[in-house]
């Protein structure tokens, strides 16, 4: 199986209840990340519509996005610093300009702002190493080429040519938007399709984006390993690493969502080490795989994924 | 902030799964609550179709409702009674008559009877000191005016005139039913429509309720002060005091439904604050905020909640 | 109250997300089901879809299921011997041939070499008591009547004669698929046609199954009684044993699902007492009622079920 060595934070959270955690608890999560071999934390996003990780004065006063009473990216720095980890940073997602309104052109302006305030803040610590682009999609959706080359580029330029990330997810047949009731529909993309879309996609995205980690939840088991081929030669092609994004909840349930079968999850590691992907990052550690998680059923799957770990060296 | 003093008491719950506590664990949960500074208990109904929270003869015979195991009333009006609490009782809903068959004269009826057989059977408690008209709404629905304007006469005639309070939401873009999925409406009520409906439903019943507590979880976060502030006027007008029921479960998440982000629950309180509200109920704190929830994300909420009310003094 | 002396083990999961156990997780909640009065554990199914609880060298062949990184067939039968109880084992359900495409013989052609294979591996512990036909249905759906008789018949043929389980459902109000996020449906069956559908259905398998053990939870709960009745009449008419299947999740909330209030839970074994129902399985102890289930509810479920238990001696 390809290790875990990579976690999203999922705050701001879009669709998991929030743990509501404090400074304490976020400590013991990331040494307990560092004790099942974690070396990379990435922010899922910065900010959500309103909801902000840090104070920006330029969101409050473009957005009247709401002022946070912790600072949850340099908490997140400072332990990632402790804890000796790579940090990447999250992209603002308006939930608005581009999802709702197809205005990918603001949604970009907006963030080459963002990037440009947060280097300034955080851009000295030695945890800061890289970069995600936020915005999720399964096909050329709107301008997605254009957002995706436009912030990857200045994230780069800013950075010193930090590394960005992506991790867009199959339009399989369990694509479906969490609040939802149905677990499958009946329209999925076919794999030469997919090919074909991301070809064109990776193709004009190619000296901005340096990772590409497909989420791993939204086809059948039996088809991974086929769209992980896929996905490694279309990353090689254009000199992108190619990670995968292994979800941790499980997406088969009517409960939306909560810890994966840890059967399921071996399967999909499994399949991306044959595949040779480079890395495994998990969405996410805290709520479905820590063993302080509020599911108690992730605190077994913990258990279930270190036997497993000591068993294969 | 506006701290939170009162809680509601979800027995007989509608669309919460119940927590199975006996005697000891309702006994550790007032202690609970007595520490975090609340002082009044709402029993939310003390009825819901066939289920029941005290022995009703009169239910029992009409209604054919179920004789329950345990008598909450009691077991409720002692622990306020020992942890020096108002109780208030809430009243029976039907869930058939006003709700399915819009027979809201039936709905009257009965509770007039429950009203009876319930001062009866408690009223000489030290702590029973208020009543909740459990019939909730957002517009003028059926004969909502004369449900509320009936029975609060009444409740007040019989009990020497205690308080009478309601709880009413507002018809926002989250007023979504909680076995439906998503979770947000296209329609919902302007501000002009709102103030418009509840200065004539008021109006209707301002000698029989003297408490007026809306819902503050249907709206967008950002409305809430206009809101708040209508609210508010429109009491003043009346004579009615002005709380808030701050919600402690979060609208926002495909599972219907967990704990509330933090922060979330504090914008709403300082919004309420700021307006001037009175006094802050919760909906609901065993389940979303006690320390002892079957939702670990409510002891965490608890934790951040009395930190902030320590560091406010 | 009938008492509950059996209960499902649900692995493989079709709708419950699972808890992640191995091996020493199980062998405590065997011990808890014991402590309970638990002298009858039945797996639901041995594998469904891709998803198995043993290593099938006949599915994997045909079906290209996945093998399994535990044998929990073999783990339950050691743990069934360990704490005397009584293993039934549940057929495969291909969630695919009999739900999908109709095909009823094709699943049957399956889990007869299921039965063979199972019978060669596992057939000689002494734990080994009984067989359930997994394939659940409320009306005569399909063949399902000729699907109930082979298998069943070749069951008891290859072993003996040990007894076989079926556990059909009602086509009541709550008749719901768990992915819906409805909870009730307004066509529903009549006890008439109840009785009508299951009086063909049972005379077509009367030699082939042992033991009806309809499902408890799919009709109101003023509407138990009749129905158990007619049950046990049926089953009585044609030499069957009639157990009930007591659920003790809830079906009345928007979760889907969690533990079950405990007045249900009562009320409804208290039916099955009265009607002369002769044994209670529940579905299932382990999430719902069990002391260490991830869901904190079912810790609080089985303290009020012992309470009651020890009351009634």
């Amino acid at each position: 199986m390809l290790p875990i060595t990579a976690t999203f934070l999922d705050e701001i959270s879009h669709d998991i209840p929030h743990q509501n955690w404090g400074a304490k608890e976020w400590d013991a999560d990331f040494s307990h990340m560092k004790k099942m071999g974690i070396d990379t934390v990435i922010l899922i996003r910065c900010g959500h519509k309103k909801w902000m990780t840090y104070p920006s004065d330029f969101l409050e006063k473009t957005e009247n996005v709401y002022r946070p009473s912790i600072d949850l990216v340099a908490l997140f720095l400072s332990l990632a610093e402790k804890y000796k980890m790579q940090f990447y940073f999250g992209l603002y997602d308006s939930g608005k300009y581009w999802w709702e309104q197809g205005d990918y052109k603001k949604e970009v302006e907006i963030n080459l702002k963002v990037i440009d305030e947060v280097w300034e803040k955080y851009g000295e610590s030695p945890a800061f190493k890289g970069w995600y682009l936020s915005q999720e999609v399964s096909r050329k959706t709107g301008n997605i080429m254009s957002l995706y080359h436009r912030l990857g580029k200045h994230c780069k330029a800013i950075s010193n040519n930090l590394p960005t990330l992506i991790s867009p997810y199959i339009d399989g047949k369990k694509a479906i938007l969490s609040n939802q009731s149905s677990l499958t529909k009946t329209e999925s993309i076919s794999i030469q399709q997919h090919e074909k879309d991301w070809n064109e996609i990776l193709d004009s995205i190619k000296n901005a984006v340096d990772i590409l980690a497909f989420q791993d939840g939204h086809v059948e088991y039996h088809e991974l390993t086929q769209y992980f081929s896929i996905n490694k030669k279309l990353a090689q092609k254009y000199s992108m690493k190619c990670w995968t994004n292994a979800e941790s909840f499980d997406r088969d349930m009517p409960i939306k969502f909560l810890p994966i079968k840890w059967e399921k999850l071996l399967l999909k590691l499994e399949a991306a080490q044959k595949a040779g992907l480079e890395k495994a990052i998990t969405f996410e550690f805290s709520h479905f795989m820590s063993p302080q998680s509020s599911y108690v059923q992730a605190h077994h799957l913990y258990n279930r994924y270190m036997e497993k770990l000591i068993s294969i060296g």
